[in-house]
């Protein structure tokens, strides 16, 4: 079967493609150009794309940075580098950006004639984006299915989630398991032009105790 | 209150524009260039939000003609000009465009502080697109509320699609009461470099109906 697998050029969907590839799934790895002030993370995409053997792998472009509102898209908002204790939702929040992502992933999915959508959205070890809860990819679903073809076809284009309810241990491990080389991948939301993490970023810390946590070396360049 | 306003540059997006400013609504009109082979509709676009008082108008390039997989965007697949008869939906349908676009109109919304997003979908008078019913919109509002830092605080911003029920005369009679100027709308799907209409069409057929059922000139400048 087909799917689409949504690729960011970071950790988890890494280990999303991995997966899917275990599963014997044909794999359209899609990434999107939006204007993001770590676009390096796409070359990291066309990397893992190609070491995890996607079939084929689109960078769409679509500029978000024009409505700005989010640190990820507007230079002149700073990246926090100290956990939010109130748990708000933190300034990198890019409104809409998951569901502009999983839009395109749709249609791409149905020109393909492709059963599913692969998306490393996780609800344990995050940033508290509202985008990356079961709720709202339940909610997603249910909205394609109403809204395509191949919907109304009977054929509903499923989104999976497979890693959003894992620990960020349990997915390292999942990941090497597979073979995934962390190396080659870039979570960092302010890498510089080589790639190289600031260590300090939410993204960051994240994965770096994620890394501790899964007993293994974290195989991060730090600038 | 704010408004994203999605204006495709036919007549109907035109009405619900029209609609939105009696309601006294700030509009922030949103247009797509996604490969579309009627790319003319974006000039039109754009003298309909001007005409109308939209505060903005912004047009974002996406572009769906890689992906192909309809007659708008693939140039390779002819736009029919008889109605089909079996009622199934037709080849100009473009996989998963209406969620894309209201994806996008989500996340400007969410940046504007707007309330709504307004959206000129049609069910009656209409192709048989699956994106354009009520179902849809109920579902995509749904999955909007989950998305969003605005809908995790309280704030969902809400779907209108105030003509999804009425048919084209009706439609038509709206927006003449409100002084909208159809002659500068392009509803073609082949529309020629001037904005001429085809004439055959689905969307022209179904747009010269509207006119004859309101029983009033049809001002579409055919070819």
């Amino acid at each position: 079967m087909r799917a689409v697998v949504l690729l960011s050029g970071g950790l988890d969907s890494a280990t999303v493609l991995a997966l899917a590839r275990e599963q014997r799934r044909e794999c359209y790895a899609l990434s999107l150009r939006y204007g993001q002030r770590h676009a390096i993370e796409l070359k990291a995409a066309t990397r893992v794309a190609a070491a995890l053997g996607a079939k084929r792998h689109e960078i769409v472009d679509i500029d978000l940075s024009r409505f700005g509102g989010s640190a990820l898209t507007d230079v002149s908002i700073a990246v926090p580098e100290q956990p939010r204790e109130d748990g708000a939702i933190p300034v990198t929040y890019v409104p809409a950006r998951n569901t502009i992502m999983l839009s395109i992933a749709l249609g791409w999915a149905e020109v393909l004639d492709a059963g599913e959508i692969h998306f490393g959205a996780n609800a344990v070890d995050y940033s508290g984006y509202p985008d990356c809860r079961p709720d709202y990819v339940a909610a997603f679903e249910r909205m394609a299915a109403l809204a395509t073809k191949a919907g109304v076809e009977g054929r509903p284009i499923r989104v999976r989630a497979p890693i959003i309810g894992m620990a960020k241990a349990q997915i390292i491990r999942e990941g090497l398991r597979l073979g995934v080389d962390y190396s080659i991948t870039v979570s960092c939301y302010q890498a510089d032009d080589g790639g190289r993490a600031c260590g300090r970023c939410d993204a960051c810390r994240i994965r770096r105790a994620g890394f501790a946590a899964a007993g293994v070396a974290d195989p991060t360049r730090y600038r």
